[in-house]
Formats: C-alpha cells, structure tokens, sequence
C-alpha cells in the first residue's frame, strides 16, 4: 500500500501567495466595478527589454532550421550564457568563478526549493525571521523542520533569527549553531540589505562552525549603497561555506520567462565530498535545462543595450520605491527598505495585525499587498508594498491609501 | 555543522548519458577526423514545427509591451494549454480529465524526479528491467532503494521486473507487492509497448494492491498499433491508482524548448488525503512554471497546423525506426520495438556485453548508441539505437554498421 509523505501534511494552510490570489479573487468577483491594484506579489510589470526581445526572435529563428536547431542543453547550462555571467556578475567585482561552478536553472525558486535534496535530514537551519516562504516550506516538505506549533506560529526544529526595527534588520549570530543557514539579500520581504561588514560576520561564523550559508540575491541589482555587497564571494572565505542563488526575474523581469542560476564553489567541501558535485548529479538527474531561446534572452540581458536597457527598468521601479517610501513616511507611516532593493517594508498602524491591513487595504484601498506575517512570526505588524508596479497605478494607490 | 545526504554517495557512476557525452567527447578529441553519428541519446533533430515557430514569435512580441505581458504563470499552468490537453489528449480518447488535474511543467524529466518529494520514503518501487534510470536515481537520491549492490548492480530494497524476448517485454506481476511501481509505455528503452489488456492488468493489480502506478507516456505519439492505449486513463479505474507523465520533447521536438505535463486525478486517494493536492502544493512551492513563450508553444502544437506538422515529423522517425529495424534484421540481428515508439532494441551479436559493443560501434564505425545494461541489469546483452537521426545520417550509420 502505498503512503504519501506525510510531512506535506503538517504544512500550515497553503503557499501564502496562493492564499492572497484567492482573496483577492474572491473580493475581485463580489466587487466587479472595483479596479484593485496590486503592489502585493513581487511580480514585475515592464515589457523585457528589447535587446532580450530581439534575442529571443533570433533564437527561435534558429530552432526552425535543423542546421541551427538546438535538443537538449548542456547540464550546466550554455556556456554563452556561463561565461556572461563569469565575466560581468563576478569578475567585475574582483571574484573568480569558474564555468563549471555555476548552474543555469529555471529560477532561483526552483533552485531554492530543491537544493533542500543534497543536505542529510538532520541538519539544523537558521532562517531570518521574517522570511521568503519557499525556504522554510522546503524543508518541511523534506522533514527537517520538526513539528509545526500553531500557537506560536513556528517550527519546532528551526532557528529563527528575528530582524525587525529593533536590531535595525540585521540578524543576530544565534545562540545554538546552525548547520545551513539561509541569507536573502537584498532581503525578501524587507527590502533592507547587509553591509560587507555585517555578511562577512556571517562568513566567519559559517566557517567557523562549519555552516554553509544559502545566500539569495534574487534581488542584488537594487543594490545603490556601495558598501552593500553585490555578491556574497565578496566576502573573504565565502568560497568555502556558502551557495548563491541568482535570477534573472527582477533584475531583467524574467517572472515569466523563467531563468535563474546557482553558484558553488568547488571550495566547498563536507569531509571529502564535493557540494558542487552532488548539486551537478542532482541537477542532471532530475533537470534537463533551460529552453535554448531562454538562455539566449539570458544572455541578452548581459549585451551592451540589454544592461543598459534593463538598468532603466530598474531605475523605473526604484523610483516607485522611492516614490512610495517618501508618500508613506509622509502620512506618518514607519518605513523600512526601498534603497537597496524593491520592496517597502512598513509597521501597521496602531499594532494592526498583518492580515488585518490586508484585509483593510483591499477592501477601503483597493489595494494588494502582502501581510508581514506571512513571512514569519517577526513579520507580525508588518506589511510589504512593492515597487513593482507602474508608475502610475503606485501613484494612484498611494493616494488610496493616504484617504483611508 | 552541516551534512551532506549521504544518499547521493551510494549512487554508482555518473548519469548514464554523461558517461557517454564523456566518452564521445574523448574519442571525437583524439580522431579530430572521424564523423561520429549519434543514434545514442534520445535527443530529437529535426527543427520544430512552423506553428510552433509562428506561435513564439507571436508570444515573445506580446512579452515585449506592457499591455500584453505575462510575468508570474499560474501555479498550474495557462489554462489555454490545459484546456488544449483537456480536449485533444484525453477527451478525443473518451477521457474526462478536469483542468486541475493537470500540471504543467518543464518537461516529464524532471516531473518523474521531483514526484519522489510526495511519496513517504518507506514505500517500496517497483521498476521494469530495463528502465529510464530517473526514476531509479530520483529514489536513491531520496533514500528509497536500500544499498547499491554492484555485483547484481542493483539496489537491494528496489523490485525490477525483467522486460526481455524471452517475456515478449511484458513484465510478469511481481511476486512481492510494491506500493510505487513506474511504467513507461511506450518504453523507454526496449521500444516495445504494452497493449490495453496487459496495461488493464497492472491497473487492477495496482487498485487491489493500494498501489500508485506512475506512468510515464512521453512517447505516446509514436504508437501505431490500434490496441495500445494512448493513456493509462483509457483503463478501467486507473483515476483511482495513476498518475500519467506528458511530454512534448518527443512528439513536438521540444528536448532544448523543454514543456511538459503531470496528471493527477482527484479520485487518487491516500486515505483522507488527495495526492493531487499534494502535488499541487509542491509545485506550488518549488516550482515557479514553465515560461509563457513555450506553453503557447505547446498550445501551437494542437493547433489545426500544429497537429498535421508534427505528424510529419513522427512519420519522418518512424520512417527511421523502420529503416533500422529491416536493415538489422537483414543483417542478422535480433531486433524489437521500433513500432510504437522511436527506439530499437536489438540483441548484441554473439553474447557480447553491452558496453563492449558500444565501443565496437564507436570506434570502428564511429556510430554512437546506449548500452543497455545502463538501464539496468536485464539490459545486458541488449543495445539502444534512436531514430531521431536525420534520414541521411540513419543510413550512413546502418551501412557502416552492415560493413563491421
């Protein structure tokens, strides 16, 4: 008889954007002649950029003729796409990676996911609190997370390292060591960032107790301060303790066009074994690449036109955020992040729950966003609004939001 | 500190066709002058479809202005492409098959990999002899199949099932009872298919049993006998037992577009809970969908156009698998499949082991094929060739094969 893996089971409610679609949805259906504008998921609204467009019509001109028509990728990825990330993610920052440490993937979700499979079941993780779901879920999924406690709205067998107001968003080193540890920065859902400083502490530390750090940086090319690092292999001894994820979804607006890719070092040793070459073996056997016309659009983005095409889209978005932090500061709101990546982060009002505003929000505002208790029990009295939108509807929704 | 799973250590070798990429890589190296035809892996040559073609450039022009862009997909997929399968794959066969039901991914490779995540790790799988090494691999990864034992080269908590002439390449029920037991028809690797009566067998045997049957149907467009099920569904009460796998890397030539489809029926039950549901929530949260360019893709190919192009296409394998078949017949050899499906599975000549005969073939007629004792133990003896070749390159490579 077969049986399922009943730790999806202790899985509280659903994915959390799942559970914000159906509200809204619903709110939508019993209110047709409201026009809801979503600053809620982090999902972009800009069209690719041109440079990426006419890649892509190459690229499928391409698969139409057997002389040019492309079958399986390689494992790793098209080397066209490797060395444009080599050459201008890395060693335009002084960090040398090599071809064979860097893995092309469908997204920085998926890779976020699924590299839960190359870690033994008793590893301890250590999350930011609050944090990007995907993370916390996939390991619960997988049984390393212990038992859900409603009441507190935690796992039994994770660390959770608040970062709110109060130690002003950077994590403290926890008490009991982790094994993984998992690091978003510039931080989902709080739009703040580390400091060189304060990720090579973190560095040390993984060393040190021979951690390895999961470092999301999903969102590094909002990074404007310069003493943010834009990759953690900045760091002295990252080399040997940490995994970076990367996509092309909010630096290029790839959220439906699907690219990402995760870099390790070959530095990066458990006893004898090789971390890279497990995640090479996993990444074989249960992935078969990227679409060719993907990696091609991939490419693109790293062309003369395409970065300068897609630093305007970012500019376009961080102006929102700016836009956005300045109006909400105004009406007297306490706000967080918006400078190094495209998310506000900002306390309720009156110690309003998370979902309370949400529900608020939509229903007075006709807004969507995202309850800050949906990333973890930190989160609780916050609220996210993202930059995503254009720059109108932002604009618009602000002025909801102030007349409530 | 952190561990590794330590699952990953017990798999023997590298992934079957990274071996052989190897060793191709190697000879190509040192007989810079030799043109080596690969008949090895299943990788496809001809260029996809004009309206598959039309259709992408269409979408990529969409991606290009606001109005018409698509970031995030649906969890599920565009239900333009569920609607199309709903119609075209299962209703035109008497099925009834709802939209939630169906998945789309980015191909059944991976599909066949990740279903592990939902499966307790104390089932037991059943596996045909040969078979696609995903499925096996994807459960060592997990740690699902016991202890590699390399002088059976087999795992010890894993039940195969010999596919070989002397059975007609039907398996026999197992003696013991699995809970988890993979089918791929038409098969990967034998080139053989199971007909209605025998596949309506193993649905009751798995009703009776509380087993879960995955089925793994990617080469369903290649059957051309009237008594072989397109899906498992078209059998009595498999919406209560299966879960088919889709692909369109072989009946449309998407390996490098990558698209595929995952059925989960409601009625699949594991007590109180929905295996459906579980799936839904892992692809959910590990997965982020397939890009909006390549599922019109997919919707092209059953378009009017799409549908009588990619026929062609098939006819022009078929028209291979034929060619191959008589050819090495002519020659002596034992030869099967090449009817439903796009591979021949031929006896090695004189008792030769596999892996000997793949070296014969490469170096002394530079043709590339698969060993079959890389699908597992009851392949020795056997040898994959593909006909995904060009028409010309199929028979230069079965004239030098005939000159051995």
């Amino acid at each position: 008889m077969f049986k399922i893996n009943e730790n999806f089971l202790k899985l509280p409610g659903s994915y959390l954007f799942s559970t914000i679609g159906k509200k809204v949805a619903s709110f939508k259906e019993n209110n047709p002649d409201k026009e809801v504008i979503s600053l809620g998921i982090g999902d972009v609204t800009q069209p690719l950029a041109p440079a990426v467009i006419d890649a892509m019509h190459k690229a499928v001109d391409e698969m139409s003729k057997a002389e040019t028509f492309h079958g399986y990728a390689p494992d790793l990825g098209y080397e066209f796409l490797r060395k444009a990330i080599v050459e201008n993610d890395y060693r335009s920052r002084g960090v040398e990676i090599a071809l064979d440490e860097i893995f092309i993937s469908d997204g920085a979700k998926s890779d976020s996911g699924n590299i839960v499979d190359i870690f033994s079941c008793d590893n301890k993780i250590a999350v930011t609190d609050p944090v990007y779901p995907v993370y916390v879920d996939s390991n619960a999924m997988a049984g390393k997370t212990g038992d859900y406690l409603p009441d507190q709205e935690r796992w039994s067998n994770v660390i959770y390292m608040p970062c709110t107001a109060e130690n002003d968003f950077v994590p403290d080193l926890p008490e009991e060591a982790p094994d993984i540890i998992y690091i978003c920065c510039p931080n989902n859902p709080t739009g703040t960032a580390l400091k060189k400083d304060d990720l090579q502490k973190w560095v040390n530390y993984a060393n040190e107790n021979k951690a390895v750090i999961i470092y999301d940086a999903a969102y590094e090319a909002y990074i404007s301060e310069e003493d943010v690092p834009h990759s953690i292999f900045e760091c002295d001894g990252a080399k040997t303790c940490a995994i970076e994820m990367r996509s092309f979804s909010k630096n290029a607006g790839f959220t439906g066009t699907r690219l990402g890719f995760t870099v390790i070092p070959k530095e990066l040793m458990c006893g004898e074994t090789s971390v890279n070459s497990l995640w090479a073996r996993r990444h074989g056997t249960k992935f078969n690449g990227a679409p060719y016309i993907i990696q091609r659009a991939g490419e693109a983005v790293y062309s003369d036109e395409g970065k300068a095409q897609t630093r305007e889209q970012i500019a376009y978005y961080m102006n929102n955020a700016k836009e956005i932090r300045g109006a909400l500061s105004d009406m007297g709101y306490d706000v967080y992040g918006g400078v190094n990546a495209p998310y506000i982060w900002l306390k309720t009002p009156d110690g309003m729950k998370s979902w309370d505003f949400f529900d608020l929000l939509l229903e007075k505002a006709n807004v969507v966003g995202t309850p800050g208790s949906g990333f973890g029990p930190s989160g609780e009295g916050y609220f996210r609004l993202t930059a995503f939108g254009s720059s109108e509807n932002t604009k618009k929704a602000l002025e909801r939001i102030k007349s409530l």
